[in-house]
């Protein structure tokens, strides 16, 4: 039973969805991925979101994203907002990160699914050693990245 | 049978719901008002839009304002958003504004509840003759108001 | 009698025009097109819409983009903006938005011409059930293309 | 015979037009004023620009700023514009400024009469130095009042 | 032992941060709450992160918004992030939504401190049913609260 | 003797300068044009300012772009400002439109060197009938330009 | 013999700039303040920066605010620049940081006459051990307002 | 012992960081360059600035650029901040230059290495005339190829 479910918004946005689940599958926590739009497929996001047991969604659109808050109208499970760029840019990042009072989304940056991948495995392992030792591990290799680029470069 | 139904997506709404009813009112259009929220009462805002037999929608919400387009994604008659000021004032207006393909939303401007009246009346005006006339007549006043305000000022 | 007219304020927006008249098309609402540009030749823009027997105007302009107001101005039928991307992006969106009140345009997204077209046949539809259908089943059509494409993706 | 036409788009406008006349009046430029909407008047901005014989025009708009350009669409005379702020400001700066190849329309900033003002009577200097003088004069007013400026507050 | 720590960056921010922490107080979430400045007490912020055991971490700031990026620095910990308005707004916005790749934040809307303790709560959920049992409640309430206001208003 | 003189910010700004020197040529306006540089040659544009019998000066600038206003400063004859596009577009433009009290500069859209040209050449053209000849021709040939694309097009 | 001369840009910024010299006077810092005007008074601004022997500038200004990059066009002395707010923000902001290759100005954040002062101090405390100890005093005392702060609201 | 320290958030950074330090080397002023991220690798950022004895700092970084401000918080040594352009532009500049009060950050333009290396000469040259000669060389060529330009494009 997946832990976290990934929806996109719209075929365009499967790259950003496959690099949010690859990051999932290396930190050791199940995924699974949908596409459905708030716009064209209203019952669809409904179902996909209730039926779901999921412990965290990813919701990925562009434009006048209003797929995170839909789908964070429908559950109290924490949901993570991404915004995708477009001709603009403000506008997904203000549609997903405005939300009104109540129903909260987590958003994370423009285009950053990875990003949302690690979010939603550092709320899963809370309760969940083996994850937090993945993301301790991957924090790690991260900075042993930054002096290796140091000593190539400088 | 109202030909127009106006959704808020807040009480601090009211103001301009109030303006736009009033002046379809005055322009002979037959308008109802509710409170709904697309992300505090979803099922609420589906159901006032499929139990509905208005031909126009007007959705009016700040902020990330999803409002406008989740009435859009239950009805294939024409909805009219109109984005509320806030803080910011380009979050709502994108958000209104940016739809996707293949869900439209007729965007007014910010805070134009008596625009998006008209724009309502205007499309009732197709198949209504006398409230084409009452939007003539509305017209030629603020042709009129317009001389007038010259003639004070100048 | 073409029920909708569509003006482009140049012939860079060539494109957005003929996807949006070739939807109407396929949607069975007959549209006729021209360029006429609210800026290098007012009269004409004026002579086009009060000429027109169009129960519905689409513009389609960038930059300061006057002409959705300029045809509004000389019609109470509706009018649906179109703004087009450019260096900037916002200077099209808020000049087609940001109408004054008493003359509303219907703004769509940036280079939206495909829901201008949609909204113009939801506006006809009213009174129109064919359209109606065709529009049914436009929608009907992309939300299996999103089924489709979840499949094919995930 | 005025040489200097000012158009407002609206009696809220007034007081920025007022100041510009006044500073016009001080400059030995005889200016007038009149109200005249581009969206809610077209026919009267036509008939107020062909009609004067005035040598520059300036004209004063906030939200969609189209007076600016439609002045300019009707005469070859130079044109100056004056966003108004509102409750965005970035909405009638761009859309004065950003003015389509072909018809060119002279912005200044947000508010600012007082400079349409100068600038109108720079352009009216060219062929009369009893107001190159004026301007002379105020300049080096200006001047010292920065310098008096500097001796109160340092 | 506090399952929420809220950080402040400054004493302006208290409101926000007072009203997260009663909301929290109020779902049944232990929360403590800090004044921690990113930029005028770093070895504080790494201090307050490293040595809590909080599952959450809610860090309020305005302007260039370092802190929740600098508290996620310190802790695999889901850190919340809330821009604080101030004379511009997307500042803080963007410091707090932009995160680079590898550390992530879950931005709120400006101001959003109650948004702040519901996606926090929403987090501690997944592994305290009563608190999800508050959560529903709350939603409740609130969408009571729309239909309330749509009796009273309409 | 030059009638315009046209300053260019940097070598980089050389086919928005060209443009504008080529258009008033062909509309008969005798011009020059020269590097200057506010930042780099301070005393360079004081002297190409202060020793020019120009009636108009052009000035094309991006980023920071304090040239036209620092052209200004020297000189009571008109200064038209033209932004150039870079990476953010709205730097220059708000540096060329948002000018102080009592120094106006004329801007123009960005990158429209044309637009400067012709306004130059319509303030030329007040006392030069021979200039107001040549705009009139080219507005009729922009006039009759768009007929003839509306008519390649549909 | 003043270590830092603080220009402002008019009248309007003397509160920024009494700021700014009150904390460099209770740093220890030596400074003047006078008003001189980039597009008023440029002359004056030449002066005042040629014939001082500061060894840093700060330059306070507001809308399209040259003054910055205009004192470091005439030295090549550190000059620190303080966009001030006004009806956008954004202009000053941009106007100030935007400056092009070779010509470098400091910009601080809007209104932010002490962090000009700091930063100055900054670069006087390089060769001056006393100013260095005044800083780090300042600092101090900064970080224990942050904890007593936290102790009052906590 | 090197007088400037280059800091970059990340090895896409390189370009600027090395076109920075040639420059400085170019001007005699000795620098050495690393890779360290505020927010990947705070610890690291913390001893690469508490151990340096460099007299100032240039901290380069993109989106929320956090690390100059985390530079200061560790210094009283000036720190200069390089905004890195990404999908935005905004995102960068404003985290860099909205600094709170009492922690400074110099900011330069979008990508503004080389100003950042001027910046950084001209605090050096204070105490050095041998770099204050090379920069007053340096402004001789800038302005030296400003006429080479005009004299061939003219």
């Amino acid at each position: 039973m997946p832990k976290v479910r990934i929806l996109m918004g719209s075929k365009s946005d499967a790259e950003i969805g496959k690099n949010a689940k690859a990051l999932l599958d290396e930190l050791g926590v199940d995924a699974d991925m949908v596409v459905a739009s708030a716009h064209r497929t209203p019952e669809r996001v409904e179902r996909l979101v209730k039926k779901s047991d999921a412990d965290v969604f990813i919701a990925i659109a562009g434009l006048s994203a209003a797929l995170p808050g839909v789908v964070a109208s429908f559950t109290i499970k924490p949901v993570i907002g991404v915004p995708v760029s477009g001709k603009l840019g403000l506008d997904s990042i203000l549609s997903v990160v405005q939300m009104p009072p109540g129903i909260p989304v987590a958003a994370v940056g423009l285009d950053r699914g990875e990003n949302a991948a690690l979010l939603a495995a550092e709320i899963i392992a809370i309760g969940d050693p083996s994850v937090a030792e993945s993301l301790l591990a991957y924090r790690k290799n991260m900075a042993e990245k930054v002096i290796a680029d140091s000593e190539e470069l400088c």
